[in-house]
């Protein structure tokens, strides 16, 4: 930023203050540090996946989030000019960034809202409220819910907040970057990877799938449900 | 919801409220009703664009928002036991719906977003300052998008709030639902399909990006972007 | 080659040639060649379509043919030891060469295929034969594949001898590399890509396909169908 | 066929027969029987992957044929009239059919060149002479095909010969249906999902793929090499 830029930054972040906006602190987070930020905290306690199948998905989490920074790095210097939609370095790039983003972080939410041992919900939560609402019973969603795990080709089964329907739906991802939804907010992630489950399951997805959602850590889930509440209170402003 | 159920959802109701996060109201907005609740207001002033080109594309809308009802009323009684990855009228149903879905809402945000005549962007808008910040520069975020633009095949470039990454993130949609970033929250939209400059512009979609982008409409983005910074103060709270 | 296999592989030619099957020569066209090989010959004499169309889609072919050499030439040079699924040049250079590689010979097929202004199918033809077996009747056919062609998300619509199930099928395709069938020879192939046909018939593509299937070349189908039935006799043999 | 095209029909059928072109046989096989003719004969006799991973495998084999042959009857009597690009019954079961003959016959494939625990390729096999003609080297070819193996995200590798270029490529597949060249006749099949290593080899594919090109099925290669070699001589002539 240049002097002038500085000077009106600093009067707006003093009306914001004012009105009761405080303004985003200047550092950005980058890519990497985003993600670090939330790392290290999958303990993967669960019996219901053998330790081998969890060491390795845990390595595939690291993979991508290396190639995240790689590209990350990689588009800082790439030629912007030569941008094209049949074949340019920087449309590869782009591509392979949502790719190894939305991977990254659907791991990460994924690891962090399985596998608790003592998993409850209990009808009072905000989290049992919101889904009965928008599914009409907790039921309805979990029937739901299994049947986005069992479409999924390879790819994810997410609930999530829909910022433009301002409710939650459920929905089918391919890969890592098919078919998603634009505007959401995701509060509960199921990996349909084959690699989620074929060392322990073979073909046999359901018995996955039925195995980890007894095991859904609501406590986890509610967290991510209250935030989509204040944020659904933001878009109703 | 059955008597214990609504007990407990008063009670909680109550406790939120005293907590200042107050209820969402029970009333849910079906997918029909959340977008018609925005249609109306698109007027395309613009002189840059034919007023043919401007007429079917807004027809082109008409039609997702049409398939999307039809595909949500369809999943309402679609048979969710037979959910099948290679093949099923569920999974059908669920991918057109997110295709759907995002063409519909892509297309909302991009008309009212493109065709001020009196376009300006001052310095000291949330706009300009949140996007110099995470792209280093207004122009530096300019050839960032621009090169989005021209990468994207038959599909879209959007800028976003990134609420994984906390930060703005500029990225390429081919079609309407691949390659899309999970997380994001739009704030600018410009389509990127033949459909919206081909009558006008042949195969020239550079010249057609650089005319639109002269008339962005920054008082709409504006309000995006505020609803943007309050959606980043939740996220850090 | 080595000179020990120069020496058996004359000896091959040799054994082969006494048995009828003649060698492929040795000189092995690249890929700008083959397709050079065929370019000059489109004529479009419809009137069907603006000569502002005819001129602009024929410089798409141009500018996808560049992009196939491009690839091809970086392929030649590309390090194929760091060869990875999440991101690698390698893996967008193959991914982009498959995308211009079909841009490049569906376009070359239907510009060779349209805008016969005489156009004729007569029921003593291969091809009426051929269609009639495998769809029923050429009613059918024509039907089914409308179908399609109103069915492609920017895309195309195919007719092709399928040699895996020895027998003309219609398929759809998106863009141009998204659900294409392995081991498809295709005969008849129709562009159904926005830029086609907006500039002449903005959204209403039924009426351009209408258009265009009045004027199918059915000589230069003929020519592909033969060949499909020579196919069909080695694959049979 | 009525009694008019039935009289021209056999007039045709002779002039073929006289000029040698043997016309093919009426009886048109459906998609379930050109399958299953091919079916009975995977004998995975490698001890490189389990017998758990060979029996899933061949189960998922199973059901990609039952799915193909449920939508091949679906599509007898959908309506095509409401076909249409952004949903309908017809585009689905399309879109599907295509990625479930993918599956079909690439999976047929593969299980048909590997586990050959006699493995052998000579210098004076076609197989060895084509590859080396057309990718400079064999050796140059096995550096090519393991990068692609290594490159397909979930996916295929396979070596075809690409009738549009008339000469061998090698390709990378997505899932069964995304970067697929159009007019390719597959020889070398390399299965790169999950499914086909994880049991075994849990994330590390480089070492599944060197297994299997151990034991590549030469003899089944070379058969369908000379196939290639006579359709190379058709599209020459």
């Amino acid at each position: 930023m240049n002097d002038i830029e500085k000077i009106i930054s600093e009067a707006v972040s003093e009306t914001l203050k004012e009105s009761g906006i405080s303004e985003t602190p200047n550092k950005v987070m980058s890519i990497n540090e985003a993600y670090v930020a939330e790392a290290g905290q999958f303990e993967l306690n669960t019996e219901l996946l053998s330790s081998k199948t969890k060491k390795a998905h845990k390595e595939l989490l690291d993979g991508y989030v290396k190639k995240l920074n790689n590209i990350s790095a990689n588009l800082d210097s790439v030629d912007k000019t030569s941008a094209n939609l049949n074949n340019s370095v920087f449309r590869s790039l782009k591509i392979d960034e949502t790719y190894n983003h939305n991977a990254a972080f659907l791991h990460g939410l994924y690891f962090e809202n399985i596998s608790d041992v003592n998993s409850t919900i209990s009808m009072d939560t905000i989290s049992y409220m919101r889904i009965a609402r928008d599914f009409g019973s907790f039921d309805a969603w979990q029937e739901d819910f299994v049947a986005c795990c069992l479409s999924a080709r390879n790819g994810w089964a997410v609930t999530a907040y829909n910022m433009h329907l301002q409710r939650y739906v459920n929905t089918v991802i391919d890969l890592h970057s098919q078919n998603v939804m634009t505007g959401i907010f995701p509060v509960i992630v199921m990996d349909c990877w084959e690699h989620s489950y074929y060392r322990d399951y073979l073909k046999d997805r359901k018995t996955y799938v039925f195995a980890m959602m007894k095991e859904l850590n609501w406590s986890v889930i509610e967290k991510r449900v209250k935030k989509a509440d204040m944020i659904a209170k933001v878009l109703r402003s």
